[in-house]
């Protein structure tokens, strides 16, 4: 799964090991794999930025941000630990029905073994890892981005759909004369229904459509 | 500043450049720290986690996660990037009242440096540079701490000082055999004032004494 031999089998033993089936290693003291998931998910978050900081040159902090969580999220992790075949392997004390409800047991599977990998081989080769077995394989970026930058967009489709005006305008423009920030109201039928803020128009639009679409519950 | 003659220097002029004084390399395209920054944050949290991950073997990953967040936040790191001098070398466009209200300059200043750091001379380095010279000169592991495990003994504290009584009481156990939630509710003079969950009652009273220091503003 990791595509090489442990070096230190029992990181990875205490990676699969859900809470439920922790075990008491002295008084008060039980062992599961909360920990190195919470290690996991820092160096996960780590890689994958620094990936899509290489990959995109000239987009900004926002688009990275909002990327970034499209790949890091319980959502998509949770598919991703099931694909590889953490269920095979994790050990917890769950019954089906409690594994169909505590299905997050699979993501936070993923970031422990991720948190593992990263105690046993080292930063570069856990950063490998995650790129060639987790991102790769398993995530669509330019299907992701499509629907990122695409917030206006899917607002214009829906009010043609729906028969409904949209329109935005500029609410107010603060700061220095470098250093602005706007503010975009997005009026439905002339009514304020979200608004949106950023350092250029363009941006605050966005997010006003973001907003909107997170309302509206549009699937992405 | 970094404990090292930079590779490329181009990455550290970078770091220091605040969005007010943005570059307009191209059309449309702005380049100022932001990018670095985001890059920066993953990188600290990173190394922040495993840092505390093997200073505290025994220690779960709630405190792990509290543990961090006293340390990875805006004003920490606002305080440290002026301790270290960022103050002198950022380039903004901001006057002095503006540096003023925008003091997270230098937090975020710090974090694009983090970002540089790594780009420039690679994670193992950047690991040394955040651990040496900003976790270790500026950060008292012992007293952050303290603060945290004491919720429960602060409330008891304020307690006595206002001469009013609290209590905590179990409302509800759910989960399974192994797998409990155990939610506590904390009364001041009769009333449910917060409640808490987690593993163990330990714990959950813990989270309800957090959460009524939170409410009553209590400093830690």
């Amino acid at each position: 799964m990791v595509g090489s031999k442990p070096l230190n089998l029992s990181l990875y033993k205490l990676a699969v090991r859900h809470s439920s089936a922790a075990e008491e290693i002295r008084q008060g003291i039980k062992v599961s794999n909360e920990r190195l998931e919470f290690l996991g998910d820092a160096v996960l978050g780590a890689v994958v930025a620094e990936h899509l900081f290489i990959k995109f040159p000239y987009r900004d902090e926002g688009f990275l941000t909002e990327t970034r969580s499209r790949i890091v999220n319980r959502e998509s992790l949770n598919r991703v630990g099931q694909k590889i075949g953490l269920s095979n392997i994790v050990e917890s004390d769950l019954s089906d029905k409690g594994l169909y409800t505590h299905k997050s047991i699979y993501g936070d599977t993923l970031e422990a073994l991720v948190g593992a990998v990263y105690l046993d081989r080292g930063y570069d080769f856990c950063r490998k890892f995650i790129l060639s077995r987790i991102l790769s394989p398993y995530f669509d970026l330019e299907n992701i981005i499509t629907t990122i930058t695409n917030f206006k967009s899917k607002i214009i489709e829906w009010s043609q759909r729906e028969n409904k005006e949209v329109e935005f305008t500029l609410q107010s423009v603060t700061g220095s004369q470098r250093f602005k920030e706007f503010t975009i109201d997005l009026l439905i039928e002339k009514e304020v229904f979200t608004e949106g803020k950023g350092p250029t128009k363009k941006k605050a639009e966005q997010e006003a459509a973001k907003n909107a679409c997170e309302k509206l519950k549009l699937a992405l």
